[in-house]
């Protein structure tokens, strides 16, 4: 049986430390890329399109998709959707693909891509993730989108919550892993105490959507684990 | 009075993304160069001059100074000093200039030279630099030296550290200051063990060099703050 490691890269300008291949890559953009993904598709979005180019996306808007975009946390102008996984939850979304663009989280799935399977992290859907990933023989390695390429709280105290369910199965090699799983363990028991302290809640919370924040802390509300195939994010 | 801010950057490969000018940076290389940095003022070197190749470092031998080179936590073939603090408090020594070059604190030390002031920080030398910081009125740039560009625990937990002295003084805005603080912070009362699940400590433990980490984690052993003035190291 092939030795089962965890890692961890808290930011995508690090990526290139990580030899990905064969690995499992779990992109973590908590606040909010990531969240949005998972509500999407729990709430019957057939696909999301990843793209990096607002003119991309517009593109694929002109070929029939909806096209969702934020930039420094708001939606673009023009777009159909933003970053608010509250968007994600209307019944006229449901057998539609969305292509995606967003600060960070798509760069991270765009930077990954030379792994074995590329999945979507979240709070939201923690406990699916880490029984598909118990489930495979491969190593993973955590992907934190950051915010343009700083590491930031969110993403690393997920990638901490992550491992710490993983922990019997999986060996932590790194110490960026076991560094995440100490400030997960320091800050559970009051996350969003933890979160607004951060630089990226400060930022969001003058746009008004405490509401958002929370809802992207909730742990294990759906069953499912997002992944790439071809261009696209599934389900199955 | 200008704003006081505290930036902490985990790595090397990410201190592009922080704006050096006019700031004091913090080079932190706790396993072990800037722990025999310090040391070796401490006892009486005359000043150490941080060279990036094993070639300089010749060069400056052959015109008088003693070279200490480090490659992969082992001292070089043919240098007067490898990378253990004991090595740094042997009597003639005093008066010397040291060329040094390990595999990441040098690196470190040149990708910071855009800024107002390079300053050393250890465990040993800990209140001598919060009280050096605190005098001034410049923003500082925590920069751990991390394991080739990989992000370290030890160099987190010191800036964690130095981030608890000063944070009467000083503002915290980035989430990386706060990580670090929260990571000291769980693991202060408990440091050695905490460094022990390391992967530094590991690849240093089987190189029998235990004693060297635990004299690293000594606090405020020395009322020194090691700073570049040109091309040198120097205490005054």
């Amino acid at each position: 049986m092939p030795e089962r490691k965890i890692e961890t890269c808290l930011s995508p300008g690090l990526i290139h430390l990580h030899n990905l291949e064969g690995k499992i890559v779990v992109i973590v953009d908590i606040l909010r890329a990531t969240s949005c993904m998972v509500t999407a598709l729990a709430y019957g979005v057939k696909s999301i399109i990843p793209v990096s180019s607002l003119e991309h996306s517009r593109e694929l808007k002109e070929e029939g998709c909806l096209a969702s975009a934020e930039r420094e946390g708001k939606k673009v102008e023009g777009f159909d959707l933003g970053n608010s996984p509250f968007e994600y939850m209307q019944p006229h979304l449901k057998g539609r693909t969305i292509a995606a663009t967003t600060t960070n989280g798509t760069q991270a799935i765009n930077k990954s891509k030379n792994s074995d399977t590329i999945i979507i992290g979240a709070f939201l859907n923690l406990d699916a993730l880490a029984k598909f990933i118990i489930s495979t023989q491969k190593g993973i390695v955590i992907h934190c989108s950051g915010w343009k390429n700083n590491v930031n709280l969110e993403d690393t105290l997920f990638a901490g919550a992550l491992i710490e369910r993983l922990s019997n199965n999986y060996r932590i090699t790194d110490d960026t892993s076991l560094m995440s799983m100490s400030l997960w363990l320091y800050h559970k028991d009051n996350l969003l105490e933890g979160i607004k302290q951060t630089s990226h809640f400060k930022r969001l919370n003058r746009l008004g959507i405490e509401k958002d924040i929370e809802y992207c802390l909730i742990q294990d509300k759906y069953d499912i684990v997002p992944f790439m195939k071809g261009d696209e994010l599934v389900i199955s």
